[in-house]
């Protein structure tokens, strides 16, 4: 949510190009995916069928969604060079610095040639994603370096949580990792999305066009939002103490991380997805308090302010109750949104100029050149 | 230049925010960087002198410069590890692919914590571009490790000229280097300058902003054009056979790189300035050829179809004539638009909205869920 007391346009409202990928906010709960109303997709499908509906164009059969899977889970394993980079990252990095690294490292490696290569550099990243941030963290942390071909997760989701916790996920964890997944996949022309376009607007390769889309996500004014909201609600073990910080975080005119949306205005249809996840792992996990702080927070921000929970907010208990550490949630948005960049991307291509906007010169007029000898 | 086929307004004439920084195409000889025209800096100033006025405001004096130059001779020095995973990059790895890299992988060791930071992590990376792209170059290539804390030679650009070649650059050399690096420095809202203002209006990190930009620049509609200029001319022995080519060229509607551009209508300010110093390397080296086919696809380009040559064109044989590889043109120019770019992300930051525009919707209507045993 942008401060109201910043200046510049931003762009809001001006249209800079057109997407049969997506809308927010126009019809059905909010958004949809080339038609699909979010709400059928997160209740429904798996992550795997809507990266097909994005990339390939529609959602599979099962004989499609199966070898879909297959072929997807037969693209992992790190190259042995890119291994050896992520080792010479130091654990106390920033793990969004990691993934754009990673991203752009196999860009050296793995060139896209030419343009008709571009559905194979992105479902190669999609199955390398997982890989290369736990690659990292368990290295980095512990010491250990986790096996990228493990194939006995048959999803991205499934994949990643094995990974990172060395152990067999449960359905409900996998469950969780599909709407989550599905839930970020995209969103229009958002800041990340709409830098891969004006980065595709050159005619530059894929990779990077994924790499600067990561690098806008990592800002916390776009990707950022799910941690800073945990680093909050991790804070107070009871409603009561949450509701009384949270009024007088609001009389400090601090900001709250989670809520309000750039497009939507009356609800995030994604947050009601989400927080049934949140509140079924609250009970799995037999969590005493942090569900019940996230839905008392949610509805003083209501009360005080007529501020709404965007898709960020109860992410953040979601992951935590899945044990996945607060700093790795803005990667997994990463393994998930690009889908939606990767498609932009492609659209961009079919029908391109260059992204090269005009500015408005504020600056001195014209300065008398002065040799330095007389400076 | 973008093709007259390809469609999507690119936002072209729309203003996307302000600047103190750059005119294109409104005063003086057409390209103003804070104020001083492009001719006037070109003809006179050494490149530190405009990075230190366009990242630290204004024109140096002969202390201030000095005292500049000492700082960013002491900045030099790959980290060892940036080191080893540039050493894992095979040779026919995409240059700008190795300075995107680079640039990411930096940020994983010397993160920018706060925006306090901006100038060192700018800073760091002016006196590092060049060792980068050579320490790659050199080690794939020639299998030599050079020592980039070389501190033979106090400017950026003979920096880079002796690491590459490993002789000491000549006076001539390092002064067109000089005019070189101050022509391609700024250039307002340019796709790669955007992307890093995109990336920036997440309040995302330096890096991120600086590696977006990159990736945007390598696109041959972008920064990629000497490098096409340079592969065209290169084919032609004799004026009278670049003239036959270029005839044959502009019937079968090829594409002819180094020409027009999006902004200026007349001419492009910076091409005599590089011009003039094309033609003296080319007497300087006792060249033939080179610089006589050049002037003749100029003079047949403005015969047939009224265009002139942009800032690419002449760099092609002046950069030839330094015997700079044709692949390692790109980067050059990265490590010239870095000052512009990190400018740029300052002046985002201090008045930022989030950069996020809007899209038309050109996909399907609603689609009826269908579930995935009845597809």
């Amino acid at each position: 949510m942008p401060s109201k007391e910043l200046g510049g346009a931003g762009l809001r409202g001006q249209s800079a190009g057109s997407t049969a990928l997506c809308t927010v906010g126009q019809s059905g709960t909010g958004l949809t995916y080339r038609g699909y109303d979010i709400t059928d997709l997160a209740n429904n499908a798996q992550f795997e069928e809507v990266a097909h509906l994005l990339l390939r164009g529609h959602l599979p059969n099962q004989q499609e969604l199966d070898t879909y899977k297959t072929h997807l889970l037969n693209l992992r394993g790190l190259p042995q060079p890119l291994k050896h980079a992520l080792e010479l990252i130091p654990a106390d990095a920033h793990p969004m610095d990691v993934m754009r690294t990673g991203c752009s490292f196999l860009g050296n490696l793995e060139q896209e040639d030419d343009f008709s290569q571009q559905l194979t550099a992105t479902e190669r990243l999609l199955a390398l994603f997982p890989a290369m941030i736990c690659y990292w963290y368990r290295f980095s942390h512990d010491g250990v370096r986790v096996d990228t071909e493990d194939q006995s997760q048959d999803s991205i989701g499934g994949y990643f949580l094995k990974l990172l916790t060395d152990k067999e996920p449960s359905e409900l964890h996998k469950q969780v990792m599909h709407c989550s997944l599905i839930l970020y996949a995209e969103h229009e022309f958002n800041a990340s999305t709409f830098t891969a376009r004006v980065c595709a607007s050159t005619l530059s390769d894929l990779h990077s066009c994924i790499t600067g889309a990561i690098g806008t996500l990592r800002g916390p004014l776009h990707g950022g939002a799910n941690e800073a909201a945990m680093e909050m609600i991790e804070n107070w073990q009871t409603p009561e103490e949450a509701e009384a910080n949270i009024m007088q975080m609001l009389e400090n005119k601090d900001k709250i991380m989670g809520f309000g949306h750039a497009i939507y205005r009356e609800s995030d249809p994604r947050n009601a997805l989400i927080k049934r996840w949140s509140e079924e792992l609250s009970k799995a996990v037999g969590d005493t308090h942090l569900y019940a702080v996230s839905e008392r927070v949610e509805s003083v921000m209501k009360r005080e302010k007529g501020l709404f929970c965007n898709a960020d907010f109860f992410h953040a208990s979601a992951y935590h109750f899945m044990d996945i550490p607060t700093k790795l949630f803005t990667p997994i948005f990463v393994m998930s949104r690009l889908t939606g960049w990767a498609a932009h991307v492609f659209e961009q291509r079919e029908n391109n100029r260059i992204i090269r906007p005009s500015a408005d010169y504020t600056g001195p007029e014209h300065q008398e050149w002065v040799p330095i000898e007389q400076r």
